[in-house]
């Protein structure tokens, strides 16, 4: 009974997904779904890619995903591109952005003009996993600081996940880690995805990333 | 309906939690469950940890949760402890403990010779705050690369906490985070939390830690 129940929930937010990757491609917009642990960077990343893409004709807006507050909204917001924040704690602090909540969001925006839209969900490196957001491209962000395991330890992140981005790569000098086990350790997961590096916070290979996501865009 | 069954699922797991405290109180051990997003550095905290509760004569334990992979366990059983690992992914890849799996993790040891059983939770700051474990206490490990603002955006874990314990206070350095900042916020979701820093790394305040858990040692 209870298992009958999820596969419902499940199957209906699947619906959705493709209802929403449908309305996308009617009016020309590209959405990407950008997810991540807490703290590793989702909102950095944001900052530093989008002035790049304003700067090559990209229009486009952000939906930013928290359980409560709108601190992450008020920094995209600096950016002077339209946002939408979605709060899940009237919804029971959702951990995880589904289907349902995306479309209003969506329709705070007007679609027609913009080309792409970047959604910012929970930071969680499981339960988000598990939700189709209705985006054409699902992307995680890993910091240097979470360890090389990580991609074994939550497999169906990175499964999800079309692209790959290391976050972080000005603390390498400071860590332990090994970047190559780690890269090793996400294709070992999913050998078809795309992997880079960068750090947000002194600008390393954004413009890199910046002209990937350009190439997405429809 | 599906509110029904949630708020089933959440009673059946307070009675279970319930009953887990009431033998652990019978057999004279203490249960600490340690959560935190990925790679803050619970195995790491618990790895310096461990031997100073040792030194203090502490017949201890540890449960490690994890979706998937034995990682945690093996780095942990080399510390010459009994380890029992869950593995949820049988479960569905569940993102969090649940006191039903707690119960067969502590059958595998012999209690009634036990000081202290530590739970390493699954790493996800979010949905873990909403299942009581059945422990005594709850420990929540942030670490300085996550930023200053995770306690407001997350704030369920640092309400059922009893202790937050900042890690990686070696990397402040390189870092842009105001800690006093981060401590400020974790005080303004929880007045009344034991807060404390340490580098699991460097050792640096590890020794204050392990006494404080030695304190609260039945």
């Amino acid at each position: 009974m209870k298992i009958q129940i999820v596969r419902d929930v499940l199957e209906a937010n699947d619906q959705l997904a493709d209802s929403i990757r449908g309305e996308a491609k009617k009016l020309g917009f590209t959405l990407i779904n950008i997810m991540s642990s807490p703290g590793s960077g989702k909102t950095s990343l944001l900052e530093s890619v989008i002035p790049e893409l304003k700067k090559k004709g990209i229009r486009l807006a952000v939906i930013e995903g928290d359980i409560t507050t709108t601190a992450d909204a008020e920094r995209i917001a600096i950016l002077d591109i339209p946002v939408a924040q979605i709060n899940t704690e009237p919804f029971g602090g959702d951990c995880h952005l589904g289907a349902e909540v995306i479309i209003p969001a969506l329709q705070k925006f007007d679609l027609a003009n913009l080309d792409l839209v970047f959604i910012e969900n929970v930071g969680n490196l499981v339960c988000p996993a598990e939700f189709d957001t209705g985006a054409d491209y699902n992307f995680v962000v890993i910091s240097t600081t979470e360890g090389e395991d990580k991609p074994l330890k939550y497999p169906l992140m990175f499964r999800v996940c079309d692209t790959a981005i290391i976050n972080k790569i000005d603390l390498l000098p400071y860590l332990d880690i090994d970047i190559n086990k780690l890269k090793k350790n996400i294709s070992q997961i999913n050998p078809k995805i795309n992997l880079m590096s960068c750090s947000a916070k002194t600008g390393e290979n954004i413009p890199g990333i910046a002209q990937f996501i350009f190439n997405l865009v429809k």
